[in-house]
């Protein structure tokens, strides 16, 4: 393969000079004809890992999620690597798992100009690794003031959650979620459903906890049994993803709770786990595509030593699916 | 952030020196200890990157896929990635989205050394693209024989699809399934089904086409009405993969054709949308783990220059969801 010396010597010009052509750097226009008829005839392919290197930019931004293996977050992670790949970048992908160790990893990454950026959503206690020195945008996760992130409209969604289900005929409901000690936009879910609630003088219940995932998994049985198991106790429950609306309608399956009849759900995001699958759950849809599109052009933003906002949150809408009548 | 010149000097060595310890290669036990006492002093992060620059190296993979927006490619993706990150090792994805030029794209990184290899799932026809220079690792696709392919045992599948319809007590079968131009290792579900079918004497249809996925729809849709519209002539199906089970069974409905009383379904794949879902539909499972691993590890034998075997194929099994009596 013809080598950046090659291409000097075919035009008769120095390495420098071919390296001014190749990163746009003006020359003398008849030089610079030179130099690109003798990269086209030598077939040349400059090596951007190499430009990368010497200009300090890798083009490849690190998305960290918890795992690609979830509709959520293989529908966020293909809208993000399509806005990458329009700006030429690529991208990156780590499934943290919630290791805080591979998220530093990453970090790191960014820090030693390996990446140019990074795109994340993480739960676990990353703040002090985490400094505007490095190009990051934050999905769902508020780390200081100084460093952006983006989520949906997660506060007007718990209310629309608690509407909706008093609009299709509810009278006690209930929000169920596990949440996560950090400071994490998803909290505003339960807060604007319990704010709804207590406006409007709706009577409500909660079963939330910031324990383990096992540990909520018993406190939703015990709240399942409670409200279900003897006399139907709620009849309108607002789960804080959907992945939590088809676990709970599983367990009531248990119980012989029809849904929508015996009791209406709506869970939160509205994910598919493909373009061809439809929403069968009701749902708060969260923008996922704008999601993508504002965390990539913020990010190349920051890269490209801009000011953002630091605070970007876009709307949601309800979609009804069979879980509510 | 210190330097490997940094580093030198507080060592009292050459820059030579600190880098041949960083990349392991011998010298006296005393200069390795006062090198690495500075190193750790200093808190010097040796810079991959660069590391990787001189050595040819990115410890980086292309991974292709038509897109991780789909349930089967997304726990794949996922799989691939646990497995090179034991290895050190990063994931560049691409959604392809069946568009050559992407794939391209992706194959001239690897023939500059952007990436060190290659792993993708591709329908396109990029043979004359691929050749035996670049490290890659085929999933599913036979390019020629000096490439290596993995993929599941596609012709036992469809046997087995076959032969599970039969056992539940179908007498008249069908295979449902869009063709690939291009030397799918996928055209075996088929072969198998039909081979069965054949040495059993069991009464069979094929619905099957090489063309696009809007001429299919129509292929399929003229099918279903034949063979449910007005009788039902068909007590069995086995397709391509759990997607077009799923959107088999949706046509259906609006026929009010019941699963699995009026006609029994299996799919191909066994993926899951999450580690927390649960199959539903009976399907042939490809070992998607195993997939992932001997991808990878095949990948990085060819990345070392070792010798690799050209035809992976994994064994399937049956896993008996709602869709079978």
């Amino acid at each position: 393969m013809a080598t950046i010396k090659d291409v000097a010597r075919e035009a008769g010009v120095s390495v420098g000079t071919v390296s001014k052509v190749i990163n746009n750097i003006p020359v003398k226009p008849a030089t610079k004809a030179m130099v690109e008829n003798a990269i086209k005839k030598l077939n040349y392919e400059p090596d951007v890992y190499a430009r990368g290197f010497k200009m300090n930019r890798t083009n490849s931004v690190a998305v960290i999620l918890p795992t690609i293996w979830n509709p959520f977050f293989s529908e966020l992670a293909y809208n993000i690597e399509k806005n990458l790949s329009s700006f030429g970048m690529k991208m990156i992908l780590c499934n943290s798992e919630d290791n805080q160790s591979s998220e530093l990893e990453y970090i790191t990454m960014a820090k030693q100009n390996k990446v140019d950026g990074i795109i994340a959503i993480t739960y676990s206690d990353i703040d002090k690794y985490v400094s505007t020195n490095i190009p990051i945008i934050s999905i769902d996760r508020y780390f200081s003031d100084s460093i952006t992130y983006v989520s949906s409209d997660n506060l007007t969604g718990g209310k629309l959650a608690a509407e909706e289900l008093v609009k299709s005929g509810c009278k006690n409901i209930a929000y169920i979620g596990r949440g996560s000690k950090i400071n994490n936009a998803t909290r505003n879910r339960k807060k604007g459903f319990v704010g709804y609630c207590e406006e409007n003088n709706i009577s409500y219940k909660v079963c939330d906890s910031l324990g383990s995932s096992k540990e909520f998994d018993s406190i939703l049985n015990n709240f399942l049994i409670d409200n279900f198991k003897n006399n139907i106790k709620i009849d309108g429950i607002f789960t804080i993803t959907d992945e939590y609306a088809r676990d709970v309608i599983k367990r009531l399956r248990e119980f012989n709770i029809k849904v929508p009849d015996d009791v209406q759900i709506i869970g939160y995001d509205g994910s598919r786990s493909s373009a061809k699958d439809t929403i069968e759950i009701s749902t708060i849809r969260q923008p996922i595509e704008l999601i993508a599109k504002e965390s990539v052009s913020s990010l190349i933003d920051l890269i490209d030593k801009k000011e953002v906002e630091k605070e970007i949150v876009l709307p949601v809408k309800f979609i009804k699916g069979y879980t509510t009548k």
